[in-house]
Parts: structure tokens; C-alpha cells; sequence
């Protein structure tokens, strides 16, 4: 495995810091940021992607540098593209512009792409490496690896209850549960998805809008604003056509994708609401694999789940969740109030839904926790 | 409000630090850290009350000092005593090691006694200052403190679950849901507690030993050794006479009382199990209130309570119980498993008991959540 000095992290740190900012607008496309650097390690370009049809992260990047850019580093947080797409490959680029060494914190993560930008700078005489902060990298563009690798989106659940687990009383009185300082924080997750899939009980009881409110947003790139603001899709299963054209979320100027077995007459389709018939399960459910799949042709990489307990439940229990983000009250309420999430029953502790945590911290009062599945 | 200057507070944080040490051994008394500086700060004297009916702090501290304590500086994280016990006041030690001034973390919590020690020291002409890192002491001996205000221990609900609340499937079956480092983790908790309290449910459920086991600790103090260490009195509820002589808890040298309604002849009393009828609520229960009377007239100062889902949730209905500490494993269970508190059934949010929380870490795998019930 090739080793890296301190100097060449921190400059791939701040390219990575740099491809963050474009999380908020850049799907279907990935994050990233380039970072060039004179031969004394100066910082001479910075750049990142922000939106799919507009320069990539190197382009701004060597624009900055100008004529510096010979013989100077380049650090990308993803491989160059080396094919002719809405714009010119990167690798092109960097070979025009003539750097001396390019490094990369990973390769493409499209198994027939994988390489061929590097190879193409190495054929130019540039020495290239690959690999560092590669797990940042990962993590950072989980969504549309998971697209690019499995052709589905990376699923996020979310979850709110009290401490013992519960989420509504058993008459289903619920609000609030969470603080407003956790009902921001889910604004900034849902701000950064492609998409949020609810199911027809969330939206029958809540009547939500599933929207990003641009006033609750507490940290965005300075580059939103409420114009730019992207607004996830809707996804929203009601399999049993129980939903009307009444509801908040048919009346918004924001595209929602219907999920049914049979069209849903009552609310029709428009400018921004779709239907589209989802193959069944064999629970004779939507088939939530099939759904994913078809998202995934979407181009849509993040997906956000907010739902009651058997929707929830079920992405779970079809392994098809990535990620729980669980946000914990400072309440109790007892064993009669509602349980957080619908699964089989299980007979022996070897067949609890293993996790692993990520990430625990406050959210204002309430505890939030990152966890991942591990399925077996 | 007095202010203290940063090396006074660091003078204290020693005291307190101290202090702790006693924790292990020094029920039904407080634990109490003393230290002396000379005038220029320098320390000359240490100690700390290990055992009821052994020196206390102060005479420790003031013996390293010899004659260095004359025009020295106390710090003692409780006023000093000015009762004739089994040994002389602490007050009267200082005076005559001829000190010339003594600070406390805080006041004697027993409000007839409060403020006796510091006049006896002023009326010696010596000064005297309270109240510095006094929130830090209170914690400290928030058991004996709780008895001496109230005459009750203070009651601490131990609870163990998955993420979703749940301790067992719906068949009972619960070993292990949480992690090795976790019950080690309580064997620390058990360790500085003064008596567990524990239901028939769980005895029955799991015949289970309850008690300190000196392999298990991790971090102990250095005098703590095999001899040394305290076995907590085990509190067992039993209102129906349900329990019988052969389990483990009846059978190992450590000292038990047998709470029910009347005399269980199956167990009998012993050298180490006694019987105590309890008077009864108006659930026809044993009155949890009344017991914690009694404890607090038997000198337990600190309640770690280990029960089942009725036993914890009736002493948090009653408002009785003053922390909780959750280990929440990394597993899900689903709705169809155990909850982890029985409650009265509540029909709205405002209903659920409100809890403060204090501390949030992860311990092994799993995370540990310190809470503080706010009732109403």
C-alpha cells in the first residue's frame, strides 16, 4: 500500500473539504475536489464540481493556477474521467496543462471505468498514485458508489422515539417527540438526498410536506441559496391507493413519484406527481428491491427513508437499509406506546439485527445515533 | 457568590479526586478529601476518609503535615464535622494543628448541623470560605446527601436494551444483548452502591447472583483487594412468596433482606437472609416509598436498582427513581419483543416522563446513556 507524508494528506483533506460544498447540488453526479499544488507543496488552484453539466472540480481548479500549473501536484478526490461527456475528460486536462503527478484519494467506482483515467495520465509521462484518504473519499460519495456498484441508491433511515424506544403513544399521539434542534438537523440530511421515500401511513397521519425549508437550514455551503435550494423527489408508496389529491404533498411545486400496484385514479398525474406501478413482492408488497432498482435508473444516489414503523421495518428486514440515523428523545413513554420499528419475530438473540455505531452525539436535547446494518 | 482562584479550584479538583476514593468503602458515611497547602501553595498534606469509624480526612491530611500545618490552607470537599463520633471533631483538629484558613466544597447537607463546623473554625479566629466546586461534591456523595435530606437512598434504575428499547424477544429469550465491557461497566456501578435492589421477576428469570465479583473490575482503587471489597445487601421484592430457598441469591455469604407481605417460610430466615413485611400501596403492592424509608433507616445511602421491566417502571411511576443508566446494544429486536418499562398508559406527548441527559459514551460496543428523570 503506498504511504503518504502529512503535507499530501492535508492537501487531500482540502480537496475533500472542498468536494463537500457540492453534496447539495451535484447529483446525479459525484462530489468531488482538486487541490493543485506548486512543487514547494503551495496551493496554486482549488476547485470542486458543483452541478452535473458544469465544469468538474480540475477544470476550476487549473484555471486558478493559470500557467503554474506546469509541473505542479494535482491532488483530486476521485480518479479523472477519461471519457467525452458534457465536458472534456479531466485527465485531458491535466495533460494539456502539464502537471507533473496526480493523486487521487480513489479510482472510479464503475468497475468498467475503474483505471482509465490514470492510465491515460500515465501514458502522458505524469506519475500517478491513488489511495489516500480513500475511506473519506468512500464515505464522502457513498451514494453514488452504491449506484454506480449495485445500481441502487445508498438507503439512510431515519428514525425518531424516547428512550425506550417508542415513538408514539398507543392512541398515536406524537408531536413532538424530537426537539426543534433534531427537526433541523433532519432538514440538513434531507437538503443533501436525492430523494426521501415515505409511506402512505407518514403521509396519512402527518399530512407532511417532505420538503427542505431553506429558514430551517442551520449550516449550508455560502454557494445555497433559496433559489438553488435543490428539492429532493418525493417518493411515496401507497400501495393501496389510499392517498387523494387533497394532501399537502400533491400540492406542491416539487415532483412526486406515486408508488402503487394499480393507478391511482383519485390523484392523477400532473406537471410534478407521476405514478408508476411497482412490481409485487412476494408478500404481495411493493417490491421494495424493485423500487430501489428503478430509483437507481433515476439517477437517484441518496435516499432518504422517513416512515412509520412497517415501512421502516420492512427496508430493514429486506437488508436493503444502509445506514440508521436514530434521533432519542429525553422522554419515556412505557411499554403500551408504539414500538419504533416492525420486524419478524425473532426466538433467539442471534437473530437480532446486528449494527454497528457510528456516530453518537447530542442534537440539541435529544441524542443522535449513526448506525450501520450488519446483515448476515 | 464567592470566587475562587484557578489554583484554589485545583487544590479542590485533588480533594475531590481524593475523596472518590472512598467511595468503595466508606457508606453509610460521606467521602471526604482533604488538602493542605503551605502560603505559597505548595501541598504539604493529603488524605481521605476510607471507612466509618477510621480517621477522617482532615486528621490524614493534617498528620503528613506535622508542623507545616501551622498558617496553612485547608481544602475539604465537606464542612468539617464538630460532633463528638467515634472520633473527635475535624473542626477541633484544625484549630489545634492551628491552620489559618479552611475552604469546602459544601455545607454539611444535614440542615440541623449545616454551618456548626465553619463557626466553631470562625469563632477560632480561623477563616473560612464554602461553596467552591460545590456542584462537583454534591455529585460526589449525592447518596448520602439524598439520606441525610430525605431519608431515602438515592436510587439509581440500571436498564439494558437494544436500540429500538427492547430487552428480550417475545419468549423471554435475552442472553446476551449487551457486551462483556458492559457488565463490567455495572459490576463498577454495583461496586459503589450500597445495597441492589432487585424484583422475583428477574431472580426467577435469570437465578441470577447479584453481587460484585473482584475479577470484573476494571478500574478499582488501589486498597480495594479481594478482602477488602464491599458486598452490597441484595434487596429482593417478593410480595407473593414466590421465590424459594435453593436459589443462588439465598445461598452465597452475603447478606440479603427478603421484602414480601408476610413471612416466606419456603426461604426461611438465615445469618444472612432476613425478612421485612412491607406495608403495602394502594395497588396492594409492596409500597416502594415505604422501602426506601426503611433503607435509609438501615444507613444505605446508594440504590442500584436491577429489575425487570415492572419493578423499574413502578419506581419511575412513583417518581422514586432519581438517575437512570441505559446500556442500549448495537441490535435491533422489532416491535414484537419485550419493552423496556412498564407504565401507565399515557394518552398524550406531555404525559411522558421528561429526563435530562447527563452523559452519553459509548462502552465496548455498546452506548451508555446517564439520565435524570424530571417529573412533574
Amino acid at each position: 500500500m503506498a504511504t503518504f507524508t502529512a503535507h499530501q494528506q492535508q492537501m487531500m483533506a482540502r480537496a475533500l473539504q472542498l468536494a463537500e460544498q457540492g453534496l447539495w447540488t451535484v447529483s446525479p453526479n459525484p462530489a468531488v475536489g482538486c487541490v493543485i499544488t506548486d512543487q514547494q507543496g503551495n496551493i496554486i488552484g482549488e476547485g470542486w464540481h458543483q452541478r452535473a453539466g458544469t465544469p468538474h472540480a480540475e477544470v476550476h481548479a487549473l484555471a486558478m493556477a493559470g500557467d503554474a500549473a506546469k509541473g505542479a501536484i494535482a491532488y483530486v478526490t476521485l480518479e479523472p474521467c477519461s471519457h467525452y461527456g458534457r465536458t472534456p475528460p479531466c485527465a485531458e486536462g491535466l495533460i494539456k496543462a502539464g502537471v507533473s503527478e496526480v493523486i487521487c484519494a480513489m479510482q472510479d467506482p464503475n468497475p468498467l471505468v475503474a483505471g482509465k483515467g490514470l492510465r491515460m495520465l500515465q501514458d502522458a509521462g505524469i506519475k500517478t498514485q491513488s489511495g489516500l484518504l480513500e475511506a473519506q473519499a468512500n464515505h464522502l460519495n457513498r451514494g453514488f458508489i452504491k449506484r454506480m456498484v449495485n445500481q441502487r441508491p445508498f438507503v439512510t433511515v431515519k428514525l425518531a422515539c424516547g428512550l425506550d424506544g417508542k415513538t408514539a403513544m398507543a392512541n398515536g399521539h406524537s408531536k413532538w417527540i424530537t426537539s426543534a434542534a433534531a427537526r433541523k438537523d433532519v432538514q440538513q440530511f434531507r437538503a443533501q438526498s436525492c430523494a426521501i421515500l415515505t409511506g402512505a401511513d407518514t403521509v396519512l397521519a402527518d399530512n407532511p410536506s417532505m420538503n427542505v425549508r431553506y429558514n430551517e437550514l442551520s449550516h449550508k455551503p455560502a454557494h445555497i441559496d433559496q433559489q438553488s435550494l435543490r428539492q429532493p423527489l418525493r417518493v411515496v408508496i401507497d400501495g393501496d391507493n389510499r392517498l387523494s389529491a387533497d394532501l399537502t404533498i400533491f400540492n406542491q411545486p416539487i415532483p412526486v413519484l406515486l408508488v402503487n400496484k394499480s393507478f391511482n385514479k383519485a390523484v392523477g398525474e400532473s406537471e410534478y406527481v407521476k405514478q408508476w406501478q411497482a412490481p409485487l413482492a412476494q408478500n404481495n408488497k411493493i417490491d421494495l428491491d424493485a423500487l430501489l432498482i428503478k430509483l437507481g435508473e433515476m439517477n437517484i444516489n441518496n435516499l432518504w427513508l422517513e416512515a412509520g414503523a412497517s415501512l421502516a421495518g420492512a427496508i430493514i428486514d429486506t437488508k436493503l437499509a444502509d445506514e440508521l440515523i436514530v434521533y432519542q428523545a429525553p422522554k419515556l413513554m412505557g411499554h403500551s406506546a408504539k414500538s419504533l420499528l416492525n420486524l419478524p419475530e425473532f426466538e433467539h438473540m442471534q437473530q437480532a439485527i446486528e449494527l454497528q455505531y457510528l456516530d453518537v452525539r447530542m442534537v440539541g436535547h435529544d441524542i443522535r445515533i449513526i448506525a450501520v446494518p450488519q446483515y448476515q
